[in-house]
């Protein structure tokens, strides 16, 4: 087997995570970094994970996509997804007509940006499960899961896909494929659209304790997440509500990506996540009203820290 | 005129202010005061007002309703409505069968307590319209307008109630007198129910900036509102959320008495503002989105500060 020259766009868990893996089984994978360079130039990323710990040295450690001494088969973009982060520029001189992009990321309709920057490339999107933070640059602790989801947006399955999701298999990296993403993050959304802001706006509450004192109030901003989605034509399984209250009654108290953003200070991914989904649903007549209660609060505190900063 | 013997229970800004105006018309205005009691024993509370500045002597300064030496006449409960405030039990030793209780409160449905507890009295309810704060015991400012609207509860005026308003417009106090208190009620939690718990959620963002940045929010949450109102037949003028709109254009930037509490670490009217009116809003069948989102948020919030105290 040829190896394939993978570049990731972010430096963050998922970035280097699933970097990692694929370094380790063989693939030449370089890393695009923001913030930490001369660390992880030097020594690398150290990953702490439930399967043990490794340290990932990439192929090539880079400030800008023109860095970077080889052409790319793959580019995956890893960053968040915030109006903070140009994600086209940020790739644009490492994408060459035969690079797949692959974003693994969370939110609704985060495809386009990037669809419009590179009408031609091949284009897969995807979603991570998994509970990875970077706790400084350069150190990873991979806590539970790591399922991937990926997809051709905005939808099917070419056979480059196929091989590509065999390069996560081959990895050890649990990777489905699906000819319909756009409904997968719909999926994911009837998760993070509620324990998100909800975890940021209650100034920190962790999962379980949401779940044990207002149930009814995350399974009606869920039920209405699940109405959006049917109504853009994504219907989701009957029974989605029940399964994400349970499989989070059932996981250990967790604190979501947006609250460790907004406990360091960082930007928050509230319009992939939710301004996003409000649009959506406004674009298709529906009020929407447990969503847009809990995006226009975020938005209202993230006037407040700009005030504040 | 003979004095009047007045006992206020609650010695924070309304409490204070408008006892004080009384006192100054010449009636017997005595304070019931749960903090701050030596201070105010020895030297009264200080009024400093947009009508000037004055000093306010209690005819007696007391800790407990029962070391009032004399039978009141009116009783005024000027308390915030919380769990932690038991209001009955607070005024029951100055209570005696001919002693009209007057809540001037915020809030839907306070009275009940009250008036099951002296189901013989002549129980009047109030609101206060007017920016005054207790910046520590025995200083009050009063900062803008002033005017009170009291009816009988549930509702009616009786010859009682219009002599006790005479009381406060005598003593320069613009007070309105209805017959249907619990409408007014219903529209003084038009401005309320959002702008006090979106101020705390916002963490501390003001009238203005919220009603530059999320104008449609605000008026989806003031809709709501009205619609509850109507179908527990107190129905709100079809003006009534412009109204409230444009008077908040034309104010300051405000604080909210729950900001305020939020920042002082006291106890927040959640249960009296918010809690009530979404029961009322489900007891007639309605969903009440908007209400039910704020309700939870702040009770998360509210739990989550008990983790962290």
């Amino acid at each position: 087997m040829t190896a394939n020259t993978i570049l990731i766009a972010g430096a963050g868990a998922i970035g280097c995570y699933y970097g990692s893996l694929l370094a380790n089984a063989g693939q030449s994978v370089s890393l695009l970094v923001r913030s930490g360079y001369d660390h992880i130039k030097q020594h690398g990323v150290e990953i702490d994970s439930i399967h043990g710990e490794w340290n990932f040295k990439p192929a090539h450690v880079i400030q800008h996509a023109a860095e970077l001494p080889l052409t790319a088969d793959y580019v995956l973009v890893t960053t968040k997804v915030t109006e903070q982060v140009d994600r086209a520029g940020l790739i644009r001189d490492a994408i060459s007509p035969d690079t797949t992009i692959v974003l693994i990321q969370n939110g609704i309709d985060i495809e386009q940006e990037v669809a419009h920057a590179f009408p031609d490339n091949h284009l897969i999107s995807g979603l991570a499960f998994i509970c990875a933070t970077r706790c400084q640059p350069g150190f990873v602790k991979h806590t539970a899961y790591g399922r991937l989801v990926i997809g051709d947006y905005p939808n099917g399955i070419r056979e480059k896909t196929r091989r590509f999701a065999e390069l996560f298999k081959n990895s050890g990296i649990d990777c489905n494929i699906t000819d319909d993403v756009v409904t997968a993050r719909w999926q994911k959304t009837v998760w993070n659209a509620p324990f998100n802001p909800v975890s940021v706006l209650s100034d920190g509450l962790d999962t379980q304790s949401v779940l044990q004192t207002r149930e009814d109030y995350l399974r009606a901003i869920m039920t209405e997440v699940t109405e959006i989605a049917a109504a853009l034509n994504h219907p989701l399984r009957d029974d989605i509500v029940d399964i994400n209250i349970e499989s989070t009654r059932s996981m250990p108290p967790y604190k979501t990506s947006m609250l460790l953003d907004y406990e360091r200070g960082q930007c928050m991914e509230t319009e992939a996540i939710l301004g996003n989904a409000v649009r959506a649903a406004h674009g298709a007549g529906i009020e929407a009203p447990y969503l847009t209660s809990l995006y226009s609060l975020m938005k209202l505190k993230e006037t407040r820290i700009a005030q504040s900063s």
